[in-house]
Formats: structure tokens, sequence, C-alpha cells
């Protein structure tokens, strides 16, 4: 029967399959950026190794490390030691290896790039409003941050989250919002979208990155509704603060 | 700087990530199973192969296989010769291919599995009825006929895509469907919801694919309406009536 | 006292009315066009006449024929003799005989004709707009099969029951749809309303059909989904595959 | 060909229906009640027939009567004579006098008449409260009015018109609204709303009468907004003022 | 500590303030019109001083007047001897003295002035359009009262009340009533909406005027939720009549 | 004409009123304790006096100082001395001194105590939960400040902001916002409601306090949409930040 036949091989297929290779070469990490925010807001206390109970960061258990195939620990070893601290998003999700594995691909892919027309401070904007909207604790207190880091403007995001028709925005910040909250709402795309953003200077690959993100974190967002994920206490406050220039120079030659 | 020195980081490691790897081992492809389908239903007419202009199946341009990585190609000429056509959402995502690989990744994850309590069918009907929330044209059309399959009930889908509160479902079929609309609508997901989920016996791990899936449509539907997806026209009919008992026996000899 | 007196009145005027007299003239038939639509598309098979337990089609008790009025019963008849099944919704209403009566009298003047510039297939397509923005199930399933024997479009009905904005429907149609919606919400109606219809070539009488098209499935579906009527199974495969041309020929002799 | 066969048949049949026939009987007319409430509350006075221009009180076309068919003419005259004023909605449908017949028929049978548990005032208040959620000018006034004379409660239409949930209404009253509102949301109605009606006393053919009245409203609403149709003048203040006991005696005595 | 400290401060000050103090001068009192529109309309029938027992109207105890402080009693006199009788409002909020005294003056200030381009009777259909909008029985009932005497126009509270998009209103009100729904919405304000107004000769004065006035009934009908406030029967035909030609002219030479 | 008289004298006596009067005694001042919040947060760096142009806080003129009635100034003065720096709520209302008064009055009388069952965070906490909801960026900014100082949590008001379902609260908190977001979405209150409060121990003056604060910042949000109002910088990082023990110290002995 084709059906039986049909799950063997994908079974078999995606054990062996790239995606879910017990070793992969050491060089396949994903870096992700957040990871060193916390270094350069200067925040990073390790809050979680604490002489408290642990806080409770998902709704699901947590594995421990020893516990977890050796490529994904050794991308969080990486996140860890570059960013002072490991955001909860990789310590909630490991609790399902393969779709972790999908998730942070998927997620470097759209996220951890300056191409086209959009920064990264832009793409963390586009993750803020969206996930206001959705009302996603864990997105909306961590991507803040970055985008506080990325942009330097310490209180535009606060200003989105509540109201981003009303922030301090460009108008090409402004279009490229509004774009991203009509795939955030499922609107249906029509030209007219196309050609709002044609005003202010993206075209349709800067399109497609705009709502890939709003699309990716409207996956994202409903993970973190299930998992009731808890941000790290380090995202509330960095990039609020101007560091040190000293400090700050001390830092980059490390 | 360290920002400069990150994004040469990420990108040397992502190129050479298994994720992006140009030439993939010979096994490593994602059998999809929707792509026999087709076949199975004895509806596998090429229709996008006829005398007339070709239909325009997305907004954005679809590349020619010649110009795609190999893995990709592999991969569309395996469901392609499996299910008697290719199902437009690879036609269409090919576009990024970097997207593509973690989109199917992630979407083999999810769907091609009979794990827990949770059929292939009833995979397929929480896409029905989330999709059909967000009026994803693709999505409902393609996973309505996956569902006629799966689950041999020709009717059940139209139902749940009219109003599931009143289609023939049992109460286990109802309460899955109010969970995963529970995370498509975004809701802050609270213990109650996992009570009722456990009344009609589901476990905390099957709520996390029914969540996974609610979340992972909620971004292809707004993928699909980024790109005006269209389905093909071999998914309308599939699976409506029942196959000829003489013919479908001599197709299982093959 | 004016209220007793009026009472009276009205129930013996209402009892001796042409709408309720006991032996209509043998031409006084409503003839229902979906009735021989089943003859059509070759599907009428008597799925309820089967060995097994009658399929429940209304919430409340559906009359035997021989204690219906004869007016009643010999539309009934001739719409099953002409069409190969009787349409659930003339045993569902049958309940109130009255009722029926005003019900049919009034679908009839608005859906079975083609005036102005508004044919059968858009009459039939403003209710499926309108009615899976309702959720009817009845009448969801059964005026898309009407739609698509009187259009010869076997898809379009489908897509519009996903998403009418992104449908394969020209200008006309999507104006027509669009004011029909209005009215389904019920907007209020304003000059404007009007002079989107003009442009695309509709005029005051045709927006009335529209208009009064959406408005009295307003009412359709809302008593569907106070009975929970359900559609005859012939309807949810009618009309999607083409019929053989040879036995159209013979058909069309009888 | 079937399709213009059916077209013809259609049209001869409706042609010589009982419904459509030049001279119906002279005991075929629809007596409405609301004719009279003019009367009842003393302010009947003819304010159509003033010397400023013509009131207008349809978006469409009102037939000269003389030029309406005669069963039409014979019915408005009788209503003008027993309620001293004729309501517009009878003007304005006459625009199309197939449909006026449907529609006065459907309504007579809903409204005008006091049996199981529903008297016409809590049919009126039905009206009343499905009509102002769906911002319909003309049957909120009339039916506040009607509902003003058949209660004798001068002001629980006023306080229905703005919020039912706590207007002075008995729970019987409340848990009616309850379900006629489910019924104008289009909810899927389920055997909880039956239980919720029990509660209070209502059966469920009485169900149907509430849920019968709620939908055949939502088409008026919306048909008096395609037209635009306005109150008149005698409407907003009938029934709020107790009548001179006297006065009223005279009356009865006509 | 300072937030002791502030607190002692806080209370001395405000205990002392001329917003709390026991004895105000004797002009000290605010005179509110709508209080003598009851003599105007003729209605002033007093219906809590009926034999029956007295109707609820606050969900919260009403003080008696002997236990109020005298600066509210002395207001409270002067409303009753001049509008013949009190409304409700006055009893409701008397609960709390030190509110009454802040709500009743930022009232006075906003609705009891004919400045600018904003006449008293457009006040009060701003607190009507937004009150139904709110679903206030108390502000309903009696600001339409209250806009029936100043605008001398017996039926277009009543229309506003069903719905001001079709109100018989010109389109300077019309402007007027989008941007207060605009505020009662909560929408953000933007250059386009005083773009609006100005183009029916409102300028910046006015736009504020209006916001304020849907602001402050924001508030109020909140309010009148929480206490269940009812209104009193006098204003439900207040104005709906006109007086007696001879019987005004006599009020007016008092 | 009593309308003429009437204007003329409600003129007269508010122009006479205690909220008007030109010199109040010098005790007559609203300490409003958010002004001496910055100093506890050692962030009151005067930004407004800063080289640059000055950052616009209003839609409207923002009057000179010298330009306001000396009882304004004087509560400006005193607010901003302890408070060190004055919060832009005082600047942008003086527009409308009359309308200022009541403003502060209402303000003062509501959040300004230490009441019943409610502390001053729980206060500020309701403004919070209802100014998100509205999307008010000055309530927000403003008083999730407040709420961080005097609860000395500092990352709850973030979580309210995003979402008050998922955040750190108490059952009490909790009840006391569904309490509040009721009011704050303006739905009908039942003895429901009552009761929640009474489960978590607040009484029904508790409740007016709860109500009357969401009712009050229905209004601000609304006039702060009007005028655009923007936060002082200070207020975006005011008790994120524990202060230095030793710094407190030597500021509490000024």
């Amino acid at each position: 029967m084709w059906s039986d036949m049909a799950s063997k091989l994908v079974s078999k297929l995606f054990r062996s399959s790239l995606l879910t290779q017990a070793a992969p070469p050491p060089s396949s990490k994903l870096l992700l950026l957040q990871g060193r925010c916390g270094v350069l807001a200067g925040t990073a206390a390790r809050l979680s190794s604490s002489g408290g109970p642990p806080e409770r960061i998902s709704r699901y258990p947590v594995p421990y490390r020893k516990n977890l195939p050796y490529d994904i620990v050794e991308l969080m070893e990486e996140v860890e030691a570059k960013g002072g601290f490991l955001p909860n998003v990789f310590k909630v999700l490991s609790h399902r290896p393969a779709e972790f594995r999908a998730f942070f691909a998927y997620y470097n892919e759209l996220m951890n790039k300056d191409t086209g027309n959009m920064t990264k401070a832009d793409r963390e904007l586009i993750v803020v409003a969206t996930s206001i909207h959705n009302r996603c604790l864990y997105c909306v207190v961590s991507h803040s941050a970055l985008h506080r880091i990325y942009s330097k403007k310490p209180t535009v995001a606060d200003q989105v989250i509540v109201n981003y028709k009303n922030a301090e925005l460009s108008p090409r910040e402004l279009a490229m919002l509004d774009f991203a909250m009509a795939v955030c709402r499922c609107d249906t795309i029509t030209e007219e979208h196309f050609r709002s953003l044609e005003e202010v200077g993206f075209d349709r690959e800067d399109a497609w990155d705009i709502a890939a993100i709003a699309a990716f974190f409207a996956m994202s967002n409903r993970l973190a509704h299930l998992t009731d994920m808890r941000p790290n206490l380090e995202f509330y406050n960095m990039g609020r603060v101007p560091r040190d220039k000293h400090k700050e120079k001390a830092e980059d030659q490390h």
C-alpha cells in the first residue's frame, strides 16, 4: 500500500536528512545575533543562575542540555558565549529538536541580514508591531530590545508597542508597518499594497521580506502563546540606557 | 565592530550550513505526500502542460528548474514523479531557495506523520479549518483535497470550510478544532484549553502538534496571500469520487 | 374591540387567501430550477432511499407527504420528477406550510429568471458569497452546485467560498459581490454604492435584484441555522465533472 | 435545451400563479394591523398630503396607485382606511409588485397573530431589538411604535433600542431576545439555545416563531437600507402618550 | 519618606481646596440647563413623588439630601426649582460628593454654552450619537430629550439613535458626528480628521469642543453603566410634541 | 427668553465660581504625585530646555506660563519643583484653563489616594491596562512609569501592556483588571461583575473606584488622541533600574 510505503520512506529520508542528522559539521551553527545583545547593553547578569528557584519559562518541559542533540547544544553554547545569556526561545523550543532546527533555520534566513532596502532594525520593528497585535509577551519584549540595540533609538519600539500609527516613524517606516500589519491580519494582499510600498522605495523583494517576517512571527507568536514562553529578564532593559563609552571600548577589545 | 563581524560570521556559517548546501546526498529529499494524491484520485491530468497559455500561479516570478539548486530540483522531481503533478507551492516558494528549504523541512516535520493521537487526516482537518478562517485559497483547496484522501470522507472538509461548528465531526475532532482555532486567532492559551483537550483524549504533546500545525499555517496562509498562490486544478476534485475498485487495484500493483 | 376584530379578520382573510388555499389550480406550481440540476449533472443517485437509517436533515420534524397540503405535495413531486431528487429545503420548510408558500414564492421571484443584466449564474454567485459569510452549510453547498451548473465554471464557486476578493472574477462580478456583501453585512447603503455598480454596467434595477437576493438569503441562512438544515449529498459533487457528451445528448432528447 | 424550456415553463407558471394574478378575489387582502395603529394613537394627521413638497420616502420610484395591480391597490386602501395612514413600506415595496405580494404574505404569517406563547407585543419587541442591531431606521421607528401600542408600555421599546441587556424586561423576554439576537447575528444555533428558551417556558414552535421573525427582519432591514426607506412621521410619537379616555371610547364606537 | 509626606500634603490641600470646601459662596451654583427643560416641554409631572414605591435609579445608594454637603444640596434645589424635576444623574453621582463636583464642573464647562461654531443642539447631538454607540440608556434618553428641546427638531435624535449615517443631517452635522465617533471609538486622530472638519467650517477650537464632549461622555456613559443609572420618566417624551403657543408665551413672561 | 437668560446666568455663575476664580488661596494647589517620580528615578534631566528645538508635545498651542491664570501657574511650579519635571499633560491641557481645573480636580480625587482596598499601584495598573486597549501613548508611557515606582515591580507594567491575561498578576489583580476592562470596553455591567470582584475581596466602593478610574481614562485617552499628546522622555526609563542605595539616601535627606 502506498500509504505505508510513503510513511516509511519519509521516515527514513527524514532521519538521515541534513536537517536532523546527529553530528553536524562544526561550522553548522546558527549564530543568532540577539545572543550578543546582552553584552552590548551591559546587562548580561545571569539571572537564571541566581540562588532562588529557577523561573518557569515554558508550560512544557525544558530539556537538560545533556539530553539534547549535539548540534543544538553547540548552537546554544555559542549563542550564550557571545550574548552573555541564552534567550529563552532556544530553551523552550528545544523540547522538539527537529522543529527547533527548522524554526531557527527559517528565523536566521529572515532576520539576520541587511539586504535590499531592509535594515536589521527595520526587521525588528516589523516583529514588534505585529507581535503586539498578537499580544505575544516573549516576542514584544525581546524584539523591542533588539530594535533599541540596532536602531539606537531607545523609545521608538515603546511607541510602536502602544500605537505605531502615531509613533515617531518616517513615512517609509510607516508604509513598511502598514504592509506588515496587512499581512499580520491576513488581509487579502493586492497590487495596491505593492504600490504603497513602491511610493516609499520598497521593491517587490523588500515586500517579500516584510511579509515573510510578519508571516514567520504569526507562527512564532502562536508558539509562544502555546508554551507560555517568558522573556529573559535581561531583555526588559536592554538598550534603554546609552552605555558608558569607556566600558564599551573595553568590551570591543575582547 | 561586533556587528560587522557577526554579519560575516552568520553569512559564512549559513552558506555552509546543512540547510543550504549545494549538493545534498541523494537520500536527502523531502517526500511530500500530497505529491502522490493525484495518482490515487485518478485526476492527475497535467493541466499545466496543456496547449493554452500557462496559468499564472504566483504574483512573483517562478524560476525555471534549470536555474534552481540541485537539491530543490531533485525534490520537485521526486514529488512530481510520485504524485503525478507538482503542487504549486513548490514552484512558488522556490523563488527563495533558502526559505523553501526551511519551509518544507518544517512542513514535513509537522504534517507527514501519524504520531501520538493525531492521524494525518486530523492534521489536514486543522489546516482546512484554520486556513478558511484566514481565507487562504491555496491551503483550503489543496488541504481539503488531502483530507478527503486521508479520511476517505468526501464531504467533511466541505462542511468544515463552511462552518466547523455544525460539521459532522466527533466530539474529539470538534475539541481539536476548537483548540486549533484558539491558536489560529492568537488567543491567550490557558490551562483550560489543555483540560478541554484532555477530556477527549489528547495529551500535551498532541496539543503541541495541533498548535504547531495551526501556527505553521498561520505563516503559510500569509505567504500564500503575499504571492497570490493559486491551487493546481487537480486539487479541486481530488478525492471526491470513489475510485473504480479494479483500477485502484491495478495502480497498487505498480 | 379593534384588536380582537382584527385578529379574526386577518385569520379569515388569510385562510381564504390565494397563498394558502387548499386546492390551487393545476398550473400554480413553483418550478424550482435546482430540482432538475441533479439530472443534468448525472449524480441523481437516491441516497436517501438507501438501506441505512434515514439521514437527519432538520432539527424539526419533517412531515410525511400524506399529511401535507395538496399544493405543496404537487410542487414537491414536480420538482423531484424533474430534478431527480428533492432538495432538503422543501422537506424542512414544509413543517410550516404557510411560511413554505411565502418562502418559495419569494425565492422563485428572485432567483429563477434571467432579467436585466443579471444571469442565473450571477444570482447563484451572490448566494454563495453571502451564505459563506453567514456560514450557512445548506445554502453554500447547494447554491455552489447551482453556480457550477449555470456558469459551467467548475472552480469559481469554490474560490468564492474561500475568498471572493481573489477569486477568478470579472470586475463586473467583483463589483456585484462587493455590493451584495455590503447588503449582507447590513451596511448603510449610499449613492456611492450605486455609482460603483454603474461603473460596471449595472443599473438601479439590477442593484435591487442583487440586494434583494442578498437580503432574502440573509433570511434563508438564518432559517437554515435554526433548523440545522443539511444539504442533500447530491449537491456536493454536482457540476464538478463535465458530463459525457453522448449521455448529455440522450438526456436532452427526453 | 432544458434551460430555455425551464425558463419558459417557470415564466408561464408564474404569470398565472395565484401570487401574481391580476384580479384577486375581493376577500384576498392582507390586513396589516399596523395600519390601524395610527387611529388608536390619535396621531393620524395626513402629513404627506400637506401643502409642502412630498417627503422623499424611497431611493426608488414610488408608483402611482393607478399604475399598480388591483389587488395591491385594494390592500393599500384597506390598510389606509383602517389605520388612518399608509405605512411607507407599502408604498416603497410596491415598486416590485410580485415581491410585494410575497413579502406581505410572509410578514402577515409571522407577525399578525397571538399563537403559542408569543404575543403580538413579543413579536414587535423582537423586531425592535434585531432592527436596531442592523441600524434600520424604518423598522426601528415603526415597530417600536407598534410595540408601544400592543404592550401599553411606553418606554420599554426605547430602552431596548439603547440596550436590551439592561431594559426593564422579564427573564422570559430577555431569553427571547437573547435567542432572537443569536439568529440576528447568524450564530450557529445549538441545542443549548433551545434549552435556554425552555427554561423560561418557550417550546420549539415558539423558537421557530422567534427565529423566523428575526430572519424575516434580517431581510426587511436590508431592503430598507437598499431603498433608504423613511418612516412615516406618525410613527415617531404613536403610543407614547395615553389617549384621552373619552376620545378613545368614541373611536371604539365607530 | 516622600510617599507618606506627599499623601498627607495632598490630603490637606484637597480638603481645603476650592473644589471641596464646605461652604461655597451663594453664587457658586452650577446652573444646569437641562433642569429647566421639563418646564419648557410641559411634562414636569413629579413621577418620583407618586404614591407607589420609589423607582430604583442606581445600583448604589442614593444619599438623603440632609446628608449631603450644603453646596450640592443648593445646586440640586436650584436645578429642580427651575427644571421642574431633578435629573437622576444628580442624585446618583451625589454618592461621591467630591467626584460629583468635578463631574458637573467639567460638564458645565463643555455643554452649557453656545461658543465658536457649536450650538447647544450640536453638543447634545454629539452626546446622543456617541452614547448610543456605548449603549448608555441614561445619556441617550436624557440627551435626545435635550436635543429635541434645543433643536426644535423632534425626530432627528431618534434617527441618530438608529443610524446617524442616514439621519436627516446637514453635511456639517454629519462631519461633526463623524469626528465625534472617531473620538468615541478611540481612533488615532490625524490631520485628515481636522481637514474634514475644516471643509464644513469647523476650526481647531471647535474640534476640541467636539472631541472633549465625546471624551467626557465616554466617561459618563461608563459611570452610567457602573451605577445602572436610570433616566427620569420625564425625559422620554420631553420635546416630542409642540407646546401650546399661548401657554409657552405665558411661561416666557415669568 | 429663557435661553438667553440661562446663558447669562450660567456665564455669570461660572466666572465667579470657585473653579475659575482668578486668585485662589495659596494652599489650593493640586499636588500631583507623578511630579516627583522623576526625582526618585534620577532621570530628571530637563530635556525640553536643551539647546535643540523644543520637541512638539501637542497638536494644539501650549500657552506661555505668563499668559496662564495664576492658580494654574502655581500648581505647575509646585509639581515641577517637587518632581523635577512637569509632565506634559499639564502643559497640553492648559490650553483650556477651565477644563484643566476640572480635569485635575477629578484626576486627583481618583488617583492620589490609598483608600479602601485599592493601593496607588493598583490604580496605576488600571490606567496602564485600559490605556493600552485605547492605544494611548501618553497614558501608557507615563502611568507604566508610575506603576513601576509605586509597585517596585519593574516588569509587570510592560507585561500588562502586552497582555494582562498572562502577566505576572495575583488573582486579585487579574479580577481588578477584568472589571476595569469591562468598563473600558463599555460592557453592560451586571451583578455578576460585582460577584467576581467580591470573590477576591473587593467591595462595591472598590468597584466604583476601579470603574471610575477606567472611565476617567476613557476620557483622558481620547483627549490625548485629540491633542497628539507626547510623553516626557523622562517617563520611558523611570523606575526601571533600582536606584543606588547611597544616592537614594542622600536624596531623601534633601
